[in-house]
């Protein structure tokens, strides 16, 4: 059984006619967390890596994992008023609306290049806002790994436009 | 350095009086992470465990490293409205109100014997709540696992007064 077939589809959710890529029934999986961990610590070899960041919340599934492979530390990326030291702060588009991400500005030291990790990109839309607030807090983002890439959604082509290298354990097109 | 020292304390957050104690500092060490789940693993080896479950958010950075370790998979417990597949619901008690926390109807295969992970235990709202869910969903409360235990707040007495094993790596005493 490959890794993408242990992902569950959900026809419908959030609402009609969307197909919700369900990642708990890979984590639930007693070798799911561990292969992915391995897959994507293999895939950035090469990337030079000080520390991995994680995107509230299933991107601390992920990224706890493989920061713990890689023997580095972790850092959380969290929603608005979550983290309880001085922050920096980035808003992001949703579907209607905005909403706010925020990182310890002490949670990097100048210079290291950080990793950022979540289980999937769509529009790339909180990629983007993570990035932003690692370079304000004077890191270098090294690049992005997700497990699952939407495609059709275009948030890889975002980031690699704006020059992030990126890496996706697998891809569901079609949205 | 000790485990406990990689702890940051935030006099008068999030109000007057109390002092928060920040686990972020503790995940940003390199070694942090692995120091925990190795302790933790340790700790838990007699305990006959069949999955492991992590309290939403910073449960998940604790757990995931934790099942992974183990070898067993992971369960989310997660704040209500954001799993997609049916689910059971508990309320828990806030100092103002109340909140809810979810698990997977089929997160859970009955007879599981589940470890239940966060990193901090205060009064043990949150994971008396998680107990109920792993019961509700026919699996068995291995036991508990905490980072940081509060004991003046009484939640690990709680728990165990309730018939659950539990284990922390560490206290701070007066709150």
């Amino acid at each position: 059984m490959s890794l993408q077939d242990k992902i569950r589809s959900i026809p419908d959710y959030p609402k009609q006619g969307i197909v919700f890529r369900d990642i708990t029934t890979l984590f639930q999986d007693p070798d799911g967390l561990k292969e992915c961990a391995d897959q994507i610590t293999a895939a950035v070899a090469g990337w030079n890596l000080d520390a991995v960041a994680g995107i509230e919340a299933r991107g601390f599934i992920t990224g706890a994992p493989v920061a713990m492979t890689l023997g580095l530390g972790f850092i959380p990326i969290r929603k608005k008023g979550k983290l309880p030291a001085a922050t920096y702060e980035e808003e992001y588009a949703l579907e209607y609306g905005t909403d706010q991400v925020e990182i310890h500005r002490d949670g990097i030291k100048a210079g290291q290049r950080v990793l950022v990790v979540d289980d999937l990109i769509a529009t790339g839309g909180t990629a983007m806002a993570g990035a932003k607030l690692i370079e304000r807090a004077q890191g270098t983002v090294a690049g992005f790994s997700f497990i699952i890439d939407l495609p059709d959604l275009g948030g890889c082509k975002r980031l690699r436009d704006a020059g992030y290298r990126t890496h996706c354990l697998m891809e569901f097109a079609g949205g």
